[in-house]
C-alpha cells in the first residue's frame, strides 16, 4: 500500500491545540488503519514559543506569528484553534483563499462569520468543517448534516454548555448557593475567571446559531436569539422543582412551529424521568426531534482537551479520507483499511465480572455457612446479602448474595458445588453486573 | 440550479420498504435542498403484486423477482430490504457486479456475509452501506466509522434489542411475569409470533457482530460471541436487583482487554444512575468508551418503518452526494444548498410554555386570591399550588405556583400587575418548564 501523507498546520496551542497533537502522536497506527494515510503535524502557530507545554512539538516548524505560517508553509488542512473572533476569521479566509482545507472548533467565528466563510468554501472549492464547534466529543453536527439528513427536523434541545450544567448539578446534590459553587467551579478549572460568557448563556446561544441553522436551513442568525442565563436561579427554586417532579436545566431550544421558529436559551424544568434531566456534571446532551428518526440523543463530554480533540481529528480524517480516495465511497466496509485476521477473542469462562445470585435454600440453620465456605474455596468474596429475616424455618426462601468480582469459571465450579447440597433447591439464578464506568 | 436525479430499485416491501417509499415521498423537498438531488424510486419488487400497502407505488416498475429487477433496471442504487441470508446475499451480490451502489438494512447479511460483500464492493468500486442493519434510527455505524475515527475505543455496551428491552421494562413496571408480558408484546407487535431470535440473543449477537468489528477492526465473528437470553429471568430478580440499586437490562457488550477482546451478550444488572439504566420500552441506546472522547451514548427508536427508513434513506443520500458533486466536499456547509433567506423567528414574547412561578408574599387572609383574581383576567390557569402550611400570620412566605400553557406576554402582563400588589415581596421567580415530549 502506498502511505499517503496529509500535512496539517495548527494556529493555536492552548488545551485543544495541545489535545490535537497527542491524540495524532497517541493514535497514529489507529488512523492509518482508518484512514490509509498518516497525519503530518508540519507546523504550528503560538505566541509564545518557549511556553511549557503538554505535548510534544519537536521537530514541528514554529511560527509566532500565524499569518506567516499560512504565507511559508505548503499544507493540505488549516485547523484553527486560537477561538475568538478577528484574528481567527482572517487566518480562516486566508486559508480557504489559498485553496486549503479548513477545521475549526470556533464556535463564534462559525456563529458570526459562516455565511461568509461558507461563500469562500465554495468559492475556492475547499472544505471548512466545524463538528468541535458545538458539544465538544458529542459529534452532533455530522449527525444533523447527515445522519438525518431524510428528516424533516421539528425541534432540538441540548444542554450543551457544561459549566452552566455543572453548577445546577451541583448546587442540588450539596444543597449550596450558586455563588459558592460558581467559586469551587472557577477552582476546578469547569468555569474561567470570567465565566460571563458560559452563566450568561452566550456560549449556548453561539452554539444554537449553529445547530438551528443546520436542523431547518435558515441563516446563521444569533442576533435572533432569546437568551437568559442561571444567574438568577436560587437552591430554593431548584428543591421546590424537584418536588414537584422536575429538574432544572439550562438548556438551548430551537422549535419549529407554524407561527415562526423559537429560538432561545433559558434555565427550564423538565420532567425528572426525561434522559436529558438526568445529564449531570459538565457532560453534554441533546435531544433532536424529527418526522421519520423520532425522538433521539446524543451524549457526552461537551469540552476537555481531548474530548474536543476527537472531534478536531474526525474532521481533518473526513477531508483526508476524500483526498486520498479516487473512487467515490471515502470510508473502509468496516472502517479499517485492513482487517487484522488474527482474532483474539476471549472465552466467556475468561471474563470477570461481579455476580448476582439468588439461591433458594430450605430455612435451616448452617445453611449460609455451608454455602460461603464453598465460596470461600473458590476465592469467591460477597458483597453483600439480601435476606428475608422473617422466615420459619424449614422453609423454602430465596439468598440474594452480590459478590466482588470473580471468573466466570469460579463461579461456575462453585454454583455447581453447591447446587449439589441438600438443601439448595432448584438451579440457582444468576445475572452478570456490569458498571460501565470506565 | 441542474437537478439531479438518482434513480432506485428497491427488494422487499414489508414495513422498511413501505417506510422507505413514503419518507422520500413527505421530505421530497427537504430532501433536494441538503442534497442537491431528487431520489427517484424507479422500481420495486415484491411476491405479492396486489397486497395492499401503506405506500403509495404508483407509476413504479414493479416486478415479484429481484433478480429480473436488476437484470432489467439501469439504476444507481439498490436498496435490498428483503431480510434474511440466502437470496438477499444473491441479489446484493448480483447488484455489486453489475457496478450498482447497494444500500441494505440487513444485519444477517453483514453479520454472515460481511467479508464477501466488502470484497466486491472493493473490486467493483462501488458503496454498500448498512446503518439500518444496527439500532434502527440511531446512527451508530456512522458514528463509530467517522465520528470517532481519531480514537481508540475501549468498550461498547448497548441495548439493540427493542423487543427485549420492552418485556424487562413492562415486567417491572407492571409487576408482571415474563410469559404474560411477551404474549403483550406480541400483541402489540413489538415482538414477532416466533420471538426466539429476539429474547434467545441472537438478533443482538448479529448486531454486536457488525458493532465489535467496526469498533476495533476485528473479523465480523458470529459465532465467537457468547449470548444468552432473558428466557430465564423472573420478577423477583428485577426486583432484587432494585431493592439493591441496580435495572437489570440485556446488554450487548465489546470491550478489548490485554487478554483479548471480549465479545457477549446476556442480561446484566445495570447501576440505577447510569443513562443506559434509564433507557426504557423499546428504544434502544449505545456506550461507546474511547481513549479521547470518553463515554459517548447515542440513543433512539431501534425498530419501526419510519425510523429504519431514516437510516436507509441517510445511506443512500450518503452515496447521492459523492455521485451528484464533483468537488471534494459533499456536504453543503451548513446541510443544505440553498439557505432559506426569511427569516421567520418567533419572538420570546409569542412564545407558549407552562410556568413555574414563586411569589414571595406577606401571609395574610386573601393574598391568594388577589393573586388567582389577576391570572384569571390574563387567562393564565394554575395547574398546582405548592404553599408551606404551616407560616405564622404576616410572615413572609414563598408560594409557588405551577401554571398551563400560556402566551409569555401574557405571563409578562400578570406578573408586572402582581408585582404592584402590597403583600408581594421582591420580584417574582420564574422558570419556563419543557416537557420534551413531543
Amino acid at each position: 500500500m502506498t502511505q499517503n501523507q496529509i500535512k496539517i498546520g495548527i494556529a493555536g496551542l492552548g488545551t485543544v491545540g495541545t489535545g490535537v497533537i497527542n491524540l495524532i502522536n497517541k493514535n497514529k497506527n489507529e488512523i492509518i488503519e482508518r484512514t490509509g494515510c498518516e497525519l503530518i503535524v508540519q507546523c504550528i502557530s503560538a505566541s509564545n514559543k518557549n511556553k511549557q507545554r503538554s505535548c510534544d512539538v519537536e521537530g514541528i516548524n514554529f511560527y509566532s506569528d500565524p499569518i506567516d505560517m499560512l504565507n511559508q508553509e505548503s499544507i493540505d488542512i488549516f485547523v484553527e484553534l486560537i477561538g475568538g473572533e478577528s484574528i481567527a476569521k482572517d487566518l480562516v479566509v486566508k486559508a480557504l483563499e489559498k485553496k486549503v482545507h479548513v477545521v475549526t472548533a470556533n464556535k463564534a467565528l462559525i456563529a458570526l462569520h459562516g455565511a461568509e466563510v461558507s461563500m469562500l468554501s465554495l468559492k475556492n472549492e475547499r472544505e471548512i468543517l466545524y463538528e468541535a464547534s458545538v458539544a465538544g466529543a458529542v459529534p452532533i453536527v455530522k449527525v444533523i448534516r447527515e445522519s438525518l439528513s431524510a428528516n424533516n427536523i421539528e425541534w432540538i434541545a441540548g444542554i450543551i454548555n457544561g459549566t452552566t450544567n455543572y453548577i445546577l448539578t451541583e448546587m442540588l446534590i450539596s444543597e449550596k448557593s450558586f455563588d459558592t459553587v460558581l467559586q469551587e467551579a472557577k477552582d476546578l478549572g469547569y468555569a474561567e475567571s470570567d465565566p460571563s460568557f458560559d452563566i450568561g448563556g452566550v456560549d449556548a446561544a453561539h452554539k444554537l446559531t449553529i445547530l438551528a441553522s443546520i436542523c431547518f436551513g435558515i441563516p446563521l442568525n444569533f442576533q435572533s436569539i432569546y437568551v437568559e442565563g442561571i444567574e438568577e436561579i436560587e437552591l430554593e427554586d431548584l428543591k421546590n422543582a424537584r418536588e414537584l417532579g422536575y429538574i432544572v436545566k439550562h438548556l438551548a431550544i430551537a422549535r419549529k412551529k407554524d407561527t415562526g421558529i423559537e429560538l432561545r436559551v433559558h434555565p427550564c424544568l423538565v420532567p425528572k424521568t426525561r434522559l436529558l434531566a438526568n445529564v449531570n456534571g459538565v457532560k453534554n446532551a441533546v435531544v433532536i426531534n424529527s418526522d421519520a428518526a423520532g425522538s433521539t440523543l446524543y451524549y457526552g463530554a461537551g469540552a476537555g482537551s481531548l474530548a474536543t480533540a476527537s472531534a478536531v481529528v474526525s474532521d481533518i480524517i473526513d477531508i483526508s479520507r476524500s483526498l486520498v480516495q479516487k473512487a467515490n465511497y471515502t470510508i473502509p466496509f468496516l472502517g479499517y483499511k485492513n482487517i487484522i485476521p488474527e482474532n483474539n477473542i476471549s472465552k466467556i469462562i475468561d471474563v470477570e465480572t461481579r455476580y448476582y445470585l439468588r439461591i433458594k435454600v430450605t430455612n435451616k440453620p448452617g445453611v449460609l455457612a455451608d454455602i460461603t465456605k464453598i465460596f470461600g474455596k473458590k476465592s469467591i468474596s460477597i458483597e453483600s446479602i439480601l435476606q428475608k429475616e422473617d422466615a420459619e424455618k424449614d422453609v423454602n426462601v430465596p439468598i440474594v448474595l452480590v459478590t466482588h468480582k470473580v471468573i466466570e469459571k469460579n463461579i461456575d465450579e462453585a454454583l455447581n458445588e453447591i447446587e449439589k447440597l441438600d438443601v439448595v433447591k432448584d438451579k440457582i439464578k444468576r445475572i452478570r453486573i456490569e458498571e460501565l464506568n470506565s
